[in-house]
């Protein structure tokens, strides 16, 4: 009995030992012991959810878009810019495809228009005051589009108002050194000047003219810089083609800033502080007029004195002269003047960004922000309502995964619908302005897709360095438009690549060096980690400087639809491509940011900048070691960064390891903030990416001192070489402290 | 057998299910379930360790540092400053009570001497160019700490070298008005100006005199202002009491702005560019020399012309006269000049920053920062050497329990012994602009004690509202010097209070509106929550402006034990003090800052300049409503954060959402920075705590504003109001932005 109970004990022990083994490590523990949110927070990217979303992307729900957005003309503030909101708002606030939340948000902000009663006019008028030609002042009617009473007049933007009558000159693209080539040759004062687009931003054709007198300039597109030549809308042009038919004008914004004009740095809400109008820089002094070719044909072609230089000659079938200034004897305009009237008013008014967000799951405080603009001057099919419907495909196919529950990011999104950037950007730089430090803070990284599709050739992406990898991630995974078995990275890599020393021969993302489209006040302003994406040309079969119905009455649904992305596979690609890598920036457990990416730029700019200056620099006891010291620093921090990166267990780490490195990454791009080192352009502070007039492939401020100081050859000027130098120099070592070892 | 198999097989199961669930939830779950970081991730501030630390804080140890320190004179980058540094790595790299890692860092920066083998010169002259009397040049010696070669000799630091002649006058304090009233009555023109120490800048008193013709500056420190009217040192000035002897001098940077003034913005290296000397702002234009009291008497009792007004009169036993301009003729100077030969001379000098860290644990890459100056003028036994023995102190206690393995802070702590404070804070400016974002991205708070002691009667506390809970809670914790019972809180109370409408009778805590030490840059540029410690003085008991051996050879150790704080019991004070509010902040689960309390103070400026404004500027048409719905805003959304601070349990969520919490606390201040708020200010961004001139109690920028276009009426300055206003407005908006849910 003894026995019996001592095995029965002994069994009894051992099972209950058993037991306990396998209470202890064969069942999961519950939450109780493991908080839930373990899990979670080192959740990464999910493949196969970004699969799911590649194949829910529809070009049919891309054109469907499209064609509600151009239904109408929706120039800013207009009543079609206010359909676009309500559409906005009612696609976002869906309650089966829409965001977690979505908004507007408002700006007063200072816009120029013609008076549509009172049309510019732009005529030749002879010694006896009759008209003897009259340009045309709206486009011509193909379709009912250019019918619609909404179409607004071609005109510039921020033009002065005026009536300034004078002999005609030809100026080629109105850069400083064409007037100077010309003021050689002919007497410029008292004269009006035609020019073509392209060479010099759009106000620079008149401020460039103003000093030598010019009194009022017009501007057109030559069919050599748009139309590869030709000029007919018999057969040749649209709506034949996607070539711009000859009445065709490209409207746009005068400005040289970016953001409101009267409220510089200050969001502009009612009670803002406004500047007098007075004190506006950047905007023409002169009166100035686009007109379409068929006008500029006729007052080209007739115009006397010498011949242009060959440079300057376009596609017209005549010579280009400069102008005695004036017409030719033996022209019917002989002795005439070419009179503006121009009656452009400015006015302040309410503008809308539209904004929606999903909320993140893990780390709601990070922002990933993907924007693209609303407002168009006309139906704006391509630009930018192209981009629109890819926004709008994107939210669909991404809501819907919110509102079933199969998906939340770990960061959050916010989408911005900017409003008023035709006239210079104007709702994102308010928004920057309005939330700069939260946005600085928070933000990871802005996707931009203004104009998605340009043309159906390729990709083209810009951004900073750090983005070519999660870049070239998603083209692989999204097939090129009609190819099926080509991704859009193989097909990018064909029409635009480089070598890199580190990853050898891969497509070339390009640097946001510009103001272009709404990424500026991101990238130059508030210092966050940017992209813009589209697809475009293939070079070798046009030279059209963009697509021909830019910013003119037919960049409509029909000529998208024909003659740009027939089927709708172009905004396809570009809305897997941006949503693809807006998901792995909002998902990833390591933000897909490469730092050694950004010091090969570094690097090679660095290269640049020692072959065009040391030698001279040294000549002048400016030393260039710091600078190189710098980048040094920068190449060393980024490779043991991403060497950290790849060698640690993160998922099984503290989040705060994670958070850190990423941050670290996020913040990347704040450390080239300097808000003094550009006094003279505003809102540039990206010591890295600024934009620049010098034409090298280096840093920006160093080669404009460089320029400045090699032309002016003053002291003063080479100190501010050095000057730059050091600003240089202390912000890239500023960078490379925040990738080093945090303590 | 059957049912006794079936009663096994049942106990066996029953054993078995037993053991499972003691397997399941009896025995906590080993790190291969629950990561071990949970619980680190989780931890809070440990009370036990705080009063472990307090009882470790020992005055004797602060005594010696102090004996130490004060050995030689150590004025910036001599060779007593050089045995500074070594001392400070010696200590920080102690194996025992060092920190995880210590040393130093170089800036080349611009100082200003005497030359040792030309002393600056004061002479009373003759028309005959006899010398009638002569300044004295060094300080009398009591002890054999004034005898040392390396006293420098009284002087203005960057003050120009020169050789002017001329008669004198009095002319107050130096300021605008004291120049601008007196010449009314004389001709200043070719004069010199003896002015007294107080109510000006030192630069000023020189910049102020030379729109006049004033053609030389000296100063001296009255006994009104600095003795309680005591002159003698017989029996009543030091070293009989801590009085200031006849022939002590006051030295001091003549500077207006912070930071090296070669290199403004940028960390002054050796390769950094440097603006051309003769570009250099607020410094004195004319040559200006300190003197003593007692030669003061003696020139100013002479003085011919007009009395002087009532306020103007100080503590001499003689009328003060405006000047003839000159001396009576009944006085042994009749007719005669003074002359001062100003020898000093620029230098760019390496100066060190010492620095040290202990590295955070779960947040490595959260930074509180606590920092003191180590240079003085001579001995700086008080300033600075009170504030550098505290805190070698509090880091040999720290450093013990780290070396020990008892303790590791949760975030990194950095101390800084910064170089070159008495020329202008320059290791800390120059520290600053070097580090820039990372210091920016990362800087919790910034602690400062520069004096720790200039008196034995209360604490002193300065900062930002938001620190005034914490400050709180370890001033209650820490016994008052010499009144056990008592807390330093409590006795605190007694000497500074106010009524807070949440808080009811609380201590004073002051703002750090201006550059009076090295928070300046950490305040100011950086935008970094700071706080500032000292014990100081019974306002009943003395006037003095400041301690009365401050910036003299006086400032000794036998000073600072005898009459300043015998038994360092005050040192210890605010060693604990700083050093409790330094551990809460380092190891605090949530941080200890509280945005409610920055509001009530956002409150009080509005309500000041509601009062002052509101009615004046709406005659102008100035709204005042956007900025006080700001402040609203403000209050809403910090009151909504305290309060889901409160009602979560933080300890048991992600540590992502502690660390959201944190950083919104964290960053609260940088949002209030706007780099061009102030473009005429050196690197004042903070738009509520910058300096002002306009003596009220509201928004610096706002107050300055205001007081200008009110004394000019000039509708641009009005504009400046406005745009003031705005950016005010834009600046408290946009840090509620921070504090408001994040998206």
């Amino acid at each position: 009995m003894i026995k019996q109970a001592l095995i029965g004990v002994l069994c009894g022990a051992a099972i209950m030992t058993a037991g306990i083994l396998i209470g202890h490590f064969g069942i999961t523990k519950s939450s109780s012991s493991e908080p839930s949110w373990v899990k979670d927070v080192a959740k990464d990217v999910d493949e196969s959810l970004i699969q799911k979303f590649l194949s829910q992307v529809d070009p049919i729900q891309i054109q469907e878009n499209l064609r509600e957005l151009t239904k109408v003309p929706h120039m800013a503030t207009s009543a079609g810019d206010e359909q676009t909101v309500q559409f906005m708002l009612r696609r976002w606030q869906d309650p089966e495809t829409g965001l977690d939340q979505a908004w507007r948000e408002e700006y007063k902000v200072y816009l120029s228009f013609p008076d549509p009663k009172n049309a510019n006019k732009v005529t030749v008028v002879s010694p006896s005051d009759a008209v003897l030609h009259t340009v045309r002042e709206k486009e011509k009617i193909y379709l009912p589009d250019q019918e619609d009473p909404d179409v607004v007049q071609p005109y510039a933007a921020y033009s002065p108002a005026g009536h300034p009558k004078g002999k005609l000159v030809y100026a080629n693209q109105g850069k400083p050194g064409d007037y100077q080539h010309l003021n050689q040759t002919v007497d410029l004062r008292g004269t009006i000047a035609i020019t073509r687009y392209g060479g010099a931003g759009r106000a620079a054709k008149a401020i460039n003219a103003a000093p030598y007198g010019v009194i009022g300039v017009l501007v057109y597109t030559d069919p050599l810089d748009i139309n590869d030549g030709l000029m007919s809308d018999i057969n040749e042009t649209y709506p034949h083609s996607w070539y711009l038919p000859p009445s065709g004008v490209e409207r746009g914004s005068f400005n040289t800033d970016f953001g409101d004009l009267l409220t510089p740095y200050l969001a502009a809400k009612e009670e803002t502080y406004r500047i007098p109008r007075k004190d506006i820089t950047g905007i023409p002094p002169i009166p100035i007029q686009p007109i379409g070719f068929e006008d500029a044909y006729v007052l080209i072609c007739a115009l006397d004195g010498e011949e242009a230089p060959s440079q300057w000659q376009g596609a017209f079938n005549c010579t280009y002269n400069f102008g005695g200034p004036g017409f030719k004897q033996t022209s019917a305009f002989n002795n005439s003047d070419v009179k503006l009237d121009i009656f452009n008013f400015e006015e302040e008014k309410n503008s809308s960004n539209v904004m929606g967000v999903i909320r993140g799951s893990v780390e709601p405080d990070r922002y990933v922000i993907y924007g693209n603009h609303r407002d168009s001057w006309v139906h704006g099919a391509i630009d930018p309502s192209s981009g629109t419907s890819v926004m709008l495909e994107l939210t669909r196919v991404l809501g819907m995964m919110v509102k079933q529950g199969t998906w939340r990011p770990r960061r959050s999104i916010i989408f911005g619908s900017w409003g008023a950037e035709e006239f210079g950007l104007i709702g994102s730089a308010e928004y920057t302005e309005q939330y700069f430090t939260r946005l600085s803070e928070r933000t990871v990284a802005y996707i931009n897709v203004d104009i998605a599709v340009f043309a159906n050739a390729t990709l083209r992406a810009s951004g900073m360095p750090s983005v070519q990898s999660v870049v070239f991630e998603a083209t692989k995974q999204v097939s090129a438009p009609g190819l099926d078995s080509t991704s859009v990275y193989d097909n990018w890599i064909r029409y635009s690549n480089r070598t890199s020393p580190a990853h050898g021969l891969i497509p070339r993302v390009g640097y946001l060096t510009g103001a272009g489209s709404d990424y500026a006040a991101f990238v130059h302003y508030l210092g966050i980690t940017s992209m813009d994406f589209s697809y475009t040309y293939d070079r070798s079969k046009t030279n059209a400087r963009i697509y021909p119905a830019y910013h003119t009455a037919y960049d409509t649904f029909d000529y998208a639809s024909k003659y740009i992305d027939p089927g709708f596979v172009s905004h396809q690609a570009v809305a897997r491509t941006a949503g693809n890598v807006l998901i792995r920036l909002a998902d990833s457990l390591v933000l897909p940011l490469n730092c050694s990416d950004y010091a090969e730029s570094l690097e090679d700019y660095l290269n640049t900048a020692v072959t065009l200056y040391q030698e001279p620099l040294q000549a002048r006891m400016i030393s260039m070691e710091p600078l190189k010291h710098a980048v040094a620093s920068f190449r060393q921090a980024a490779d043991n960064l991403e060497e950290l990166i790849h060698s640690s267990d993160l998922a099984n780490e503290t989040p705060l390891k994670v958070r850190k490195i990423n941050d670290q990454l996020m913040l990347l791009d704040r450390a080239f903030l300097n808000p003094l080192a550009f006094p003279d352009k505003y809102a540039f502070r990206h010591v890295i990416w600024a934009s620049s007039s010098a034409g090298k492939a280096t840093f920006p401020g160093l080669a404009d001192a460089y320029a400045n100081a090699e032309s002016s050859g003053q002291s003063s000027d080479w100190d501010k070489v050095h000057y730059h130098l050091s600003v240089l120099s202390q912000a890239i070592e500023g960078a490379a402290n925040m990738l080093v070892d945090v303590i």
